[in-house]
């Protein structure tokens, strides 16, 4: 591992004082068009406002004025922890205006910080929910008031202002915020920690920003307390609250899928800031074996309704993923810190697999609606949720404008705003390349300037063509990512002839000179995927992937079906510049009274081509039935 | 549909005044010895008991003390429901007082009611959790409260009381109870419904019982109130609390297991006594469709552990079975009220299974545990649960012996007192057998008293032996329901050599003499059963069953494997009287970094028989892992 000097203030949302890899600051890093680059502009055009505007119709943010007004507990709505959506919407709002420079955006920044700043206590505590004539007192339900868990929220969003705007009050408050909480939970204060992990992100992130050492240690505190039951016991279980098992002692994740991963992510920065590496190898192994036991084909994690959480190894049903948005998101966010940690391409495969498959899946095309949960199977069409009133989360048959437990749509409009921050990293004497987008980048590294122009329409296709703009005189290495499916992948560089590059990390180690092209060409046919024979949900069926997209049946493309249920797959599988479609057989159901008998009996029709469409594009045409991984017509072809 | 006279205080839980077959009394079925012989003798010997003694310790029996002792709300403990499982033990003992006779349970029995009967207020109302200083007003939380709930099993306990030991106090406390029903939510009255729905079987049989019909209009009241939006929306849905759907517009059951079948069941009766075919003919049609899809192999029903609730058609995971106990009775409760009324020997077919996969599964052999949920699929091994303290609900992984939520083990304690009236049935002119037991029943017909002893060791052997010690000298029918797997059955009467019958029913019709017999063969060897090919959750899987048993692989039969999830089983069946084993190959596994591949290999081990024991006697053994559906070694072998 290497110790580096790093810019605490770089604009990005992780900035680790060691690791094998340093991040870039999203502002050196410009995502223009693509798949990504139009994630972004819907994020700003659409995704943004909407859950402002939303926050501002359900009296979320107004239960700010509410406090200053001294309206509570009266007037406030939304659940115990909606301040926190608030910030992730602020944080959402730093990281645009940094990305894109908007100064109306700054305004409105502004204008919702100078609501809440009024509402801080003279202590530093912060929160509309408790503490007041009629309200609970402070810190009276750890397990559910979300107190700390909207600290943590804060203090992301304080982070994110501070390093694309600098100091300025919200940043103050933030620490007066955080020190409260230093002097609450402190080692001589309440020994307990709180039901959501999240602070432990936050004190860490904001003690790398202001070099205050105590918040790091505040959150190693919260991390070591966690595991010894100090909440209380539930019918879900402590493991819901991830206060079951010590960090350091967990194997696997299990419990709340968000919970688990907000901690993981929080235990790894502080075992990076205080070197506790056998705190970083715990969550690395217990992460890979959920990893390879525990996650959906999408990259999503959480295969439980009840108590959001993980389920067992290999028990991933698709009608009943969980797979909330926001764990796809916090594995993103711990995938991004193991990735700087260990350099390790696995997790850029992971990152790329949950930002196509669940991140973009959330949001409609018109950045108006969101899934909260993500399932990969939907039997029965859908019904439009209501436009003028929050949706129950579990509601997973059509995306919902708002939510009443509305995590999801702030957490994404958060990610996508700071999604520079994932595409490249550098070491001394490199550039990484982990995600292709269209787009340029600067870079410094120890031999001096290094500038690129990426080029690509991936994944439509797999061409990945990068110009070195700017380059030291000096050799250095450019890396690129080869993703673990595109085995027979190519690289070239300059007039070079194209050569084979196995899948892991590609290396180029030269001097390069402006003008030089290195061009990466992965191979996107679409292609089977098989599950491994312990997933019982999974038997006899194969699902399509084409480069890093899963790609799912919905019925709106097999109108001649009843219901996608119906379908059998043939081997046939096609990919024509990108339209996919299989081989399909129609099986002929027979109604009795009972669904068990001695016969097995499957009566199909003649095969047919049907298309597939990216899961993420899913139900964007309507109500539909859809499924990811399709029976097989015969057991074996 | 035949009207017929019937004796409103015959000693059996429903006693409909019209339908096709009418119930016999339970006092003139006498079970001795076999498998059902067995649960009652353990029902009387521990189960009983046991419920009793958890109920003084967790303090729910106590809870009326403290009522009368000016001691609530400060000393009550158990949940909202808690005084509705000291009636289900009241109901249990009644049965069991009626079918044993033993006078020291009945002093027990009239000790608990006479620390009841001071807590009920002058006008009626009785309930431990509400309308005291300190406690919620009466009636003011119809969602969660369960006043409505108590009430009905109040008044089923007080039918069971009254018609084995005659009118006492208890029944006319209930009559009081009822009384107070019927003027507070009357037609002048509050015109909504309680979130359970057990007060409309309450009424009806109350109602039969004592020939009062206004109780039969207000549980008409209430199965029609259902369905319009009179309690509030939740996250669950309205079809948590059956509120979403009018009974007579449900096309299929949906929602929680247990408050769909109540409510049907108590809608069954309400139709039955107003004639009301219109209702009877959707409840019938609604539960025809939910167990031809929405029923586990078992009989079992309740798909997700998520709100208790079932599934869409066709989504019936092993692994995520809630299948509650409580909802096994239900669809036993409603079966026997179907059957009653159609003749339909399918629900006899349903009520068997059900009776042996689901009620008889949840107590452990010693009678002192229970399952509340019951899994088709253990993936890992349980952890034995506090002997000291009630377990969480939902903790399916071993019997516990006392619930948080404690619905279930009395339930089964007032099922199995009051099993002989499942046993057989009566028509103007003849006898019909339902259940095969070793006992002997007294009947009555137009043409006089039928006498019968039943002699077989069913279900270890498919004999069943019916000898006439007494009948009339005029021609009556015998039917025996032949159960839709016994295909190859056969049937001989008297010294005439055995014929093959067609499943369903079969009757013999003459004039019989005391000495006759007539004996059923019924084909028992284990048999291979095959899912419908839309049930996802069980593709490329089968089960074994024999006669009216769901057989199922325990690790402890399988020391050789690891875990019972790497089984997969060959075409090889065996059944040596009784001792059922399968041909069994163990899948060698290669554990990667991420569950899906491009390609799909499987690599098995040769061919070992292992036994299969039936899935009612799982975990008695102490931790295991368990499957009742098995993965086919070759897809189609």
């Amino acid at each position: 591992m290497t110790v580096h000097a790093i810019d605490a203030r770089i604009a990005t949302p992780v900035a680790p004082s060691t690791g094998a890899l340093r991040p870039l600051a999203l502002t050196d890093v410009r995502i223009d068009g693509g798949f990504w680059g139009g994630m972004q502009e819907l994020n700003a055009r659409a995704i943004i406002d909407n859950c402002e505007a939303w926050m501002e119709r359900v009296g979320w943010i107004g239960n700010f004025d509410a406090a200053v007004e001294g309206r509570l507990p009266a007037d406030r709505t939304g659940r115990e922890f909606a301040d926190s959506d608030v910030y992730k919407l602020l944080e959402a709002m730093a990281w645009e205006i940094g990305r894109a420079g908007s100064e109306n955006l700054d305004a409105r920044f502004r204008a919702i910080v100078a609501r809440i700043a009024p509402v801080q206590e003279a202590d530093g505590y912060l929160n509309t929910h408790f503490g007041r004539p009629g309200q609970a007192p402070r810190y009276s339900d750890l397990e559910w008031g979300h107190e700390l868990y909207c600290y943590g929220h804060l203090l992301q969003a304080a982070v994110a202002r501070g390093r694309t705007r600098g100091d300025d009050e919200f940043v103050e408050l933030a620490r007066r915020a955080a020190d409260h909480v230093c002097e609450v939970f402190g080692p001589e204060g309440i020994l307990r920690v709180g039901g959501h992990p999240e602070i432990e992100l936050g004190l860490v992130e904001f003690g790398r920003y202001t070099g205050q050492r105590r918040y790091i240690d505040q959150a190693a505190l919260f991390v070591e307390r966690r595991g010894h039951g100090t909440l209380a016991d539930i019918e879900f279980g402590r493991s819901y609250f991830q206060d079951d098992v010590p960090v350091r002692d967990t194997t696997v994740f299990a419990g709340h899928a968000v919970r688990a991963l907000y901690l993981a992510a929080g235990a790894v920065d502080v075992a990076v800031e205080t070197g506790d590496t056998g705190l970083a190898d715990a969550v690395e192994a217990a992460y890979a074996r959920t990893v390879a036991r525990r996650t959906y084909l999408t990259g999503g994690m959480g295969s439980h309704h009840e108590g959001e959480s993980f389920g067992v190894d290999f028990e991933l049903p698709s009608d009943r993923a969980y797979s909330e948005t926001c764990a796809g998101i916090a594995s993103v966010m711990l995938s991004h810190r193991l990735l700087l940690q260990t350099g390790d391409s696995r997790y850029g495969d992971l990152i790329e697999r949950t930002l196509y498959n669940v991140v973009a899946t959330s949001p409609a095309a018109d950045g108006c609606s969101f899934y909260y949960t993500n399932t990969l199977h939907q039997r029965v069409p859908g019904t439009v949720p209501p436009n003028d009133t929050p949706s129950p989360r579990a509601s997973s048959s059509l995306r919902a404008p708002w939510f009443e437990v509305s995590c999801c749509p702030t957490n994404v409009a958060r990610t996508l705003a700071s999604l520079g921050a994932y595409v490249a990293t550098t070491s001394d004497d490199g550039v990484q390349l982990h995600q292709y987008v269209n787009g340029s980048l600067d870079a410094h590294i120890d031999a001096g300037t290094v500038r690129l122009r990426l080029d690509t329409d991936y994944p439509v296709h797999g061409s990945i063509r990068v110009e070195i703009l700017e380059s030291p005189d000096a050799e250095w290495a450019l890396s690129l990512r080869v993703p673990a499916w595109a085995e027979g992948a190519t690289l070239a560089v300059g007039a070079d002839a194209a050569t084979a590059v196995e899948t892991g990390t590609v290396t180029v180690r030269r001097a390069f000179a402006a003008g030089d092209v290195v061009q990466l060409e992965l191979p996107m046919a679409a292609r089977w995927t098989e599950p491994d024979p312990r997933i019982d949900a999974l038997r006899g069926q194969r699902a399509v992937e084409r480069g890093p997209l899963v790609m799912c049946l919905e019925s709106i493309d097999a109108p001649e079906l009843d219901n996608v249920d119906e379908a059998r797959v043939t081997g046939t599988l096609r990919d024509i510049e990108g339209a996919v479609s299989v081989g399909l057989r129609r099986l002929a159901t027979r109604d009795g009274d009972w669904p068990y008998s001695t016969t097995a009996e499957t009566r199909l029709g003649d095969e047919e081509l049907v298309p597939l469409v990216p899961y993420n594009t899913w139900a964007n045409r309507g109500p539909s039935t859809m499924r990811v991984w399709l029976p097989r017509a015969e057991p074996r072809d």
